[in-house]
């Protein structure tokens, strides 16, 4: 690609300018095969914790609204199966996705970025007719657009308090979208500057509705900031690099070049993770070594003596929860998750519920956890010693935890994620053809089998 | 009020707290007869630049957007008449109401709150049937809460990039929404929150669209907030000035007491002027100084050799385009408008067209405009001189522009402006009904009757 061809002006900022050509001019065949496998994975696991997420109380609330509102049968919003605007299914599929804090994360800069680029571009995608393939495309450029835009603001951005997932999520969903609409750069530039003059999102809300809240408002703002830019709708060419754009507004110290570095040679997708388990991503090697325990020695609940688990001080920092009450504070309890680990063998989001938050086995576990921040270790890595009353010393080392860069969740974990999280709302039969539809998306000519297969019969 | 009563929370911030009590206890009682006087001057304003404005590219770009995307017939869009939900009516009347930069500015905050306010209650009180003092209560509320939250803010929140009326003016629309709906503290506090965490705009995008545009989504996200909150969607409770809330992370220097201080008793209603030309307010006074030339010396435009005008740096700053090509850029230049002023003796809407942006006595007259920053004077001022060929000096002092509070608009000016901006779109005596229904607001039983005749017959 040249980025200066086709578009004479210098009203665009230089990395604006080459990123808006990586969404306008990428095409199925440069996406090397691996970013196609890795972007069916992580396509999978969204609908996977979309559908998981759908019955809860946010989702609800949020339904009726979207419900009373109203809106043109354009796209069909998952498991209940209501059609209406693209931009209602986004707002719906954003907050979906993320509610159980259980979708993909950007190591990087703790982007969970999938959510918000899909929300928008599965009903547009639907909407417009396109084949899996253009979905693919879509979404591996939203993707990367929101990784890098991440990137562009890390970390001031996010240590300031934004939810990097609400602000860098829209201007993947805008870009994705965008390409989906075959915008021409001058509208992509106006998408991708109405998306920025949207962007929001305050981690003030973490433990409340409105988290997820904000990740559907950047789903439907991205897709509502494409629309208008297709119709002529515009806004200043620089919205991100300018003087007064999101940058200069919402950054600190910022990276610009962060946005078309090696831009489609490097791949930000294969920094980003799918979650093992439905909490903060910083509990994940711990929980790991517990599980590793229980796999390889099948201690017995009331065997054990005494956990010991040496990890990055961050996991204490975030997750030192003693006494959990709710799910949500159990997802802030690393001791709770290593406690239910050890005694259940699973960690779904049902694990979460109040009878295991309370079970006397788990709770005298919990008790017995005893952390240690370690400094120098990377924030991959656990260290965890069990002592049992007969007088074993169970350990277990992870260096890389499940999920993250260099240790991708296998696809058996993957396919039973999905299982965990589908089967008790669609039945296993649908999940399983959901599976086998994903894996053949590449040859669909449509996603109409695929959105028909979210909805409970 | 005693804000410590009826909650048991300390989870708000007292000034938040405060400010929660004002909006869910206010009553028309509590509203001094300037207040009504005052506000219904706003509303009336509001309705002239929205209907003035409803031709506009951007506005009929939204119009086809939200015509696609449909909506329950809840609410009625002005002028043509739709009839959709109300978070699309909000979204439209925040881009009618200030597309042509002609809405109302808070002085100390360059705030425009009347449109933000006004987009969201003007269908939320249609749909819920209120009266017009109902009305009257929550846009007064609704401003009040966005002027302080603009005040919490500034200047460091401006001088960032962000443009305060989508920002603080989701806030106040929701405020008002809330009053409207009678939401509990609580529920208020959520709508507060989740207003707080979509709040966003960039100054990058002044001169585009995407300026009304944010606007409008200011007023259809203060909607949306608290239409979630009555229906029990929460987020955190502190989301003004909690640790990493609105506050925190979109301001510098913030000023939280200004929330509260003197609530109910000082309105800042009346630090907010009407404006007498549809361009940036600080150009005003320049403009005035014109005006005043012309009025008292009647120069001819071929006469005119000299202009100097000693101006608020900020001027230069914001206005100093100097060569504009479209209307909009005609705004951003205070050149332009001083030579319009001068040569046509009007500045509506209307003159900012191309015929007259290059109309040859204009262009002229605008080069030979020289432009002197002086940090010396208020904002209000402005000192012009004129020279003619003639030999003549003609001189204009301007201490408080016309429009600034210490001189407001007077009716007739209102009510010309009025007419000048709904004569062309719904007729002279559509737009008579329409004052005198206004006038009456205090003691209509619904806004029927004045959502009736904002449409074309």
């Amino acid at each position: 690609m040249n980025p200066s061809t086709e578009w004479a002006t210098d009203a665009v900022s230089a990395h604006t300018r080459a990123l808006i050509d990586f969404i306008c001019t990428t095409t199925p065949a440069d996406l090397p095969a691996a970013v196609v496998a890795e972007s069916k994975r992580n396509i999978l696991d969204f609908l996977g914790v979309s559908i998981g997420g759908s019955d809860e109380r946010a989702v609800r609330i949020a339904l009726e609204h979207v419900r009373d509102a109203g809106g043109t049968e354009q796209a069909t919003i998952p498991v209940t199966g209501d059609r209406t605007n693209i931009g209602n299914v986004a707002l719906m599929l954003g907050i979906m996705g993320h509610v159980l804090d259980f979708d993909d994360s950007h190591l990087p800069t703790i982007l969970h970025g999938t959510t918000p680029v899909m929300s928008a571009l599965l009903p547009v995608t639907e909407w417009l007719g396109r084949s899996g393939t253009d979905l693919i495309t879509a979404y591996a450029i939203g993707f990367e657009t929101a990784a890098r835009t991440a990137l562009a603001l890390h970390p001031d951005h996010y240590d300031t308090g934004w939810h990097v997932t609400g602000t860098a999520g829209a201007i993947g969903a805008a870009a994705g979208t965008a390409h989906l609409l075959r915008l021409g750069r001058e509208e992509t530039a106006y998408a991708l500057g109405m998306a920025a003059t949207q962007a929001a999102g305050h981690r003030e809300h973490f433990g409340s509705m409105s988290k997820s809240f904000g990740v559907g408002k950047a789903g439907s703002n991205g897709v509502l900031a494409a629309l208008l830019a297709s119709r002529g709708y515009d806004s200043a060419l620089d919205g991100l690099e300018g003087r007064r754009g999101m940058f200069a507004v919402m950054g600190g110290a910022v990276h610009p070049e962060a946005l078309d570095a090696d831009l489609g040679k490097r791949w930000e997708l294969f920094q980003s993770g799918l979650k093992p388990y439905p909490c903060g991503i910083v509990t994940h090697p711990a929980i790991d070594a517990a599980f590793r325990i229980r796999a390889e020695h099948h201690p017995e609940p009331a065997d054990i003596e005494a956990i010991e688990v040496r990890v990055h001080p961050l996991v204490l920092e975030l997750t030192n929860k003693h006494t959990p009450r709710t799910g949500l504070e159990g997802k802030f309890s690393v001791a709770f998750t290593i406690a239910a680990a050890l005694c259940r063998g699973r960690l779904m989001p049902v694990d979460f519920a109040p009878e295991v938050l309370d079970h006397p086995d788990v709770a005298r576990v919990r008790q017995l956890v005893r952390l240690t921040a370690d400094s120098t270790l990377p924030e991959s890595e656990a260290h965890a010693v069990v002592r049992t009353s007969d007088g074993r010393t169970l350990t277990a080392d992870i260096e890389v935890a499940t999920g993250m860069p260099g240790n991708p969740m296998p696809e058996s974990h993957l396919h039973a994620k999905f299982h965990g999280l589908v089967d008790p709302v669609l039945g296993s039969p649908a999940a399983g053809t959901l599976i086998g539809l994903v894996d053949a998306l590449d040859s669909a000519s449509s996603v109409t089998e695929i959105v028909r297969h979210t909805v409970t019969s």
